[in-house]
C-alpha cells in the first residue's frame, strides 16, 4: 500500500465540519476490457481478509470434495460467509462438522462472541463461554476441513504448508495473474494472501464472467457467486452491509467485507469485479465506496434505502438526533461504466 | 481538518505487509514557550468532541455551581469522563442526580449499552433497558444539570443557547484564545464547539501550567485535572486508556479520549498540552500517538506493559495467536520536548 498514492474516497462531516475522511484505492476490472476504473493505486499490495473467501472456496468445489459430501449452496454460501454467529450460522455449521464426522474441537478459527444480538444475550443469560461455531469464519474452516478431509490431510489445516492452504495458495495466483509470495496470519489463524488490488478485482472479474460450461474453475466460481447471492443472510446477517446490499440487489451481485477496509464485488451482468482498500481500515468508508460503485454500474438503486444509509447516512446519535452524514468524494459518484 | 496536510502517525502491520495507516494532526504546546511540536497541520479546525469535557466542566466550579452543592473530586472527574456504564459510574450518578432533587428523565444524554461487561450482562439478563445513567457521558451532564440549576435555567441544557451552553461556549473561546464560532450536535446530543488543534492544544498547557492561587479559572483547571489523575477509573473505566495510561504515569499527566480520533493531555509538571486528531477518526490511533507523546516528554515509562501495548502491541487474534503490530512513524517517537 503506498500511502503517497491513496486517494480521498469518503468523508464523515458533522454540523458544519468535515470530521473525517477515508482515503484509499478502488479498482473496477471489466473481464473483457481490463480496468475501467481506478481510485488511488491500482497496484496497490493488501491483504484481502475476508473479502478473498470466494477465492478460499474454489479447491472446495474444483477438487470434487464438496459433490463428494454433497455441500448444499447453502453450505457454499457458509463458506464464503464472515456471518454473524446467529443460531441459523451456528446450527448450520454443526450440522457440516457432524456430518463430516467431525466436531467443534476440530476447528481452528478460534472462539468469538457472537454479533448477533439474540445469540449473544443467549450465551450470556446461560453462562454459556462463546466456542469456535460462533466464529464468523467458521463456515469457511468448515469448509477447509471438508477439503481436508477429502485430500485426507492431517488436522492442522490451517498451516500455510497444508495441503488446503496450498491449494488455495495456488488458486489465488492462478485466478489473481500474479505469483503469490506474502500472507499475514488471519484473525481466524488461516494464512491470507497477500496481492495487488488491481489482481483481486481481476480475480473478482473472472468469477462475474465465468461460466457454468466454462470449465470445473468457471463451474465452481458460478456455484459460489450464485450460492451468496441466493443466500445473502447467510454471507454476514441481519443488519449487515453485505447482506442487505445482497437482498437490495436481487442477483445483481455477490459481495463481501473484509477486516480492515477491504470490499470486494462480482457483476455477473457486467461481467464486472470490484476491488477496494481504505488505507486506515474503516468499514463505514469501504461499504460507502461500495454501495457508490455499485449504484454507478448500475445495481444497486439509488432510491433504495440501504444505498442512502451507506453512503450518505444520516448519522443518528442515541437520541436519533441527525448529527451528520457521510460524503462520497474523489468523483467516485460521477463515474459510469 | 486540511486533509492534504495530515501526517502519517501510526501504521498497522500484519505479517509482512504494512496493513493501514492512520494520518493526523498533533500539536505540543508549553505554556511559556507556546508550540514545541507539530505533525500535520496545527491549525486543523477540529471538533474536540469528549476530549473538551474539562474545559466543558469549567463553568461548573467557577460559577460557585460545584460548591454550592458540595462537589467531590469524584464527581469532577465524572463530570469529565466518557465512562465505560459500571456500575461505580452509574451508581454515583444516581446519587447525583438524587443529591440534586432530580432523576434520570432530566438527562438529555440519550440511552447508551455499557461498554462495560459485567453491568452490560446484568442488564441483558434482567431483560432491562440501559438508561440515560449509562450514557458514557452521564456525568458530563449531571454537571450541566448542577450548573444549569444554580443558574436557575430551563430544563433543556443542551440547546445551544441555554445558559449552561453559553457559558460553555464563553470558557471554550477564553481558554483556546480562538472566537468559538461553530458547533456540531454530539452523540450525547450536547453541542461540541470546533475550534483548531492549536487553540486546544494552547488550552491543555493553560490547565497544565494553571495554580490553585491563579484566580477563579486557574483554581478550577487544577481542580479538575487533579480530580481526573486521582480519579482514573471514573474518567473511563477498566481497560480503557484514559484510565490504564493515567494510572501508568501516577500524577504525570491528565488525558482525555474523544470519539473520532481525538485525545488531548495535560501533563502539570512540564507545563504541556497535547492535542492530537486522527483524520480518519481510529481510536487506535490516537492511542498510540499520545502514548508516544507522553513517553516522549517523559510522564509515560517506555517500560510500562500499557506503552508497548498502545504503541506497539502485539495485535492478536482470536487464538491469542501475534498477527502483528502497530508502529509510530514520522519521527514522532524520535521527537523530544
Amino acid at each position: 500500500m503506498a500511502e503517497t498514492a491513496d486517494a480521498p474516497l469518503v468523508e464523515v462531516h458533522r454540523g458544519p465540519i468535515r470530521e473525517c475522511v477515508h482515503r484509499g484505492h478502488a479498482v473496477i476490472w471489466h473481464n473483457d476490457a481490463g480496468m475501467i476504473g481506478a481510485w488511488g493505486n491500482a497496484d496497490a499490495y493488501v491483504l484481502p481478509r475476508s473479502s478473498a473467501k470466494m477465492i478460499q472456496a474454489l479447491p472446495l468445489i474444483e477438487s470434487g470434495a464438496a459433490d463428494t459430501v454433497g455441500l448444499t449452496p447453502e453450505q457454499l454460501a457458509l463458506a464464503c460467509a464472515s456471518h454473524n454467529g446467529a443460531a441459523t450460522h451456528t446450527d448450520r455449521v454443526t450440522r457440516w462438522l457432524s456430518d463430516l464426522g467431525l466436531s467443534e474441537a476440530d476447528l481452528r478459527c478460534g472462539p468469538q462472541e457472537p454479533s448477533d444480538i439474540p445469540a449473544r444475550n443467549d450465551l450470556v443469560c446461560t453462562h454459556t463461554a462463546p466456542d469456535q461455531r460462533h466464529n464468523n469464519c467458521s463456515g469457511k474452516h468448515s469448509g477447509f476441513l471438508t477439503l481436508s478431509k477429502h485430500l485426507r490431510a492431517g488436522p492442522e489445516y490451517i498451516d500455510p504448508d497444508h495441503p488446503v492452504q496450498r491449494a488455495i495458495a495456488e488458486a489465488t495466483s492462478a485466478v489473481t495473474d500474479e505469483a503469490v509470495s506474502d500472507y499475514a496470519i488471519d484473525g481466524c489463524s488461516a494464512p491470507n494472501f497477500a496481492g495487488s488490488l488491481s489482481g483481486f478485482a481481476r480475480a473478482m472479474a473472472r468469477f462475474a464472467a465465468a461460466t457454468a460450461d466454462g470449465g470445473a474453475r468457471q463451474a465452481a466460481m458460478v456455484r459460489l457467486r450464485e450460492a451468496m447471492m441466493t443466500h445473502p443472510d447467510l454471507v454476514a446477517g441481519e443488519g449487515r452491509a453485505c447482506t442487505r446490499l445482497m437482498r437490495a440487489m436481487g442477483n445483481g451481485a455477490a459481495v463481501k467485507t473484509g477486516a480492515e477496509g477491504v470490499f470486494f464485488a462480482i457483476i455477473p451482468e457486467h461481467k464486472i469485479g470490484v476491488a477496494l482498500k481504505i488505507s486506515d481500515g474503516a468499514t463505514r468508508g469501504s461499504e460507502a465506496a461500495l454501495a457508490q460503485i455499485l449504484a454507478n454500474i448500475g445495481v444497486l438503486d439509488r432510491a433504495h434505502p440501504v444505498f442512502t444509509e451507506l453512503t450518505h447516512g444520516p448519522i443518528r446519535n442515541r437520541r436519533e438526533v441527525d448529527t451528520g452524514h457521510y460524503k462520497v468524494v474523489n468523483d467516485l459518484a460521477k463515474w459510469r461504466p
